[in-house]
């Protein structure tokens, strides 16, 4: 049975998660955790007891985030039209990386080698919540078969990655986005 | 009139330059300066008169590859179909990017600074060289109107940024740009 000592932890571990995403989403991987540890009224200690390091806190931030977008892919896999909830949730994808901008390189390096306490559990969570709605998209003939969700977030990964030092990384994201959707024109 | 002590010198400076495109072809960014030297058949020293540091090198490399990639497109300007030509400009792109890593990270951190002797020359000569391409191809309705050269690099970029560390990133990366210029499916 949880004691009021493991409750108030992980009441402090959830407000330090919850400054941390508002913090990240403004300033970036480079977020201060003196700041982090302020706003949400603990110590640096008490910080450093939940995430040991910036690191461990970026992880558990994305990872929250990307829960998220998860849970918004259950949420639209039973809605409407199928090829509009997938690039729907896929606007979504977008825009979170654009906004977490450590994400996308994250997703890169992912599995390129140990250190992570979530290993690959970023890219395979995103993968396994994107593929009902894909699967449903493809059987109603409004995307290509042999599209796989990996191809899907290895593009959006990439848009953000090459836009991310444009003067409105969020509109040129989201303008090559849905070009990529769209394609280059007539086929041939 | 440029004396035989200028002429060896150009021989000198094309030997390293061509010698060095193979080593940053191999080995990426990473490639041995001292190994350059001793292939070309000259001191370190020499090397170091031509191209002060390795950036200079590189920036020599990847200017004097994208070179031929502007003949290329010039070639292919007035070749048959302007679909085709665009496509297979724009996947020689793609490949070039792949196999020249630094190049892709270049050309997105490239005009956040001064430093280089180029300065944004790399993307503004491919993005001069590509636009009669494209110009053609949506004159002959065969891609949309309100695609830019800019859009189709940045594109490029990112697919090769996103894919680098794939088991096989040039067939990762002509897959997905394969993709993009199909799109997902039917438009809505």
């Amino acid at each position: 049975m949880p004691g009021p000592q493991r409750a108030d932890a992980r009441r402090n571990r959830a407000r330090i998660l919850a400054v941390a995403e508002r913090e990240v989403a403004a300033h970036g991987g480079a977020a201060s955790l003196e700041r982090i540890a302020r706003t949400a009224g603990v110590g640096s200690a008490t910080v450093r007891r939940h995430f040991p390091g910036r690191r461990a806190l970026l992880e558990a931030v994305s990872h929250s985030r990307i829960e998220a977008l998860c849970a918004r892919a259950r949420d639209l896999a039973g809605e409407g039209d199928s090829r509009s909830a997938l690039l729907e949730w896929l606007g979504d994808v977008v825009a979170y990386s654009v906004s977490a901008r450590g994400l996308a390189e994250t997703l890169v390096h992912e599995g390129a080698g140990p250190g992570s306490v979530y290993e690959n559990s970023c890219s395979a969570m995103m993968e396994e919540a994107g593929d009902p709605l894909l699967r449903r998209a493809v059987r109603d003939g409004a995307v290509a078969a042999g599209v796989t969700v990996t191809d899907l977030i290895t593009l959006v990964v990439g848009i953000v990655l090459a836009t991310e030092h444009h003067p409105d990384p969020a509109a040129s994201a989201d303008r090559l986005f849905r070009l990529a959707v769209a394609g280059l024109g007539p086929r041939s």
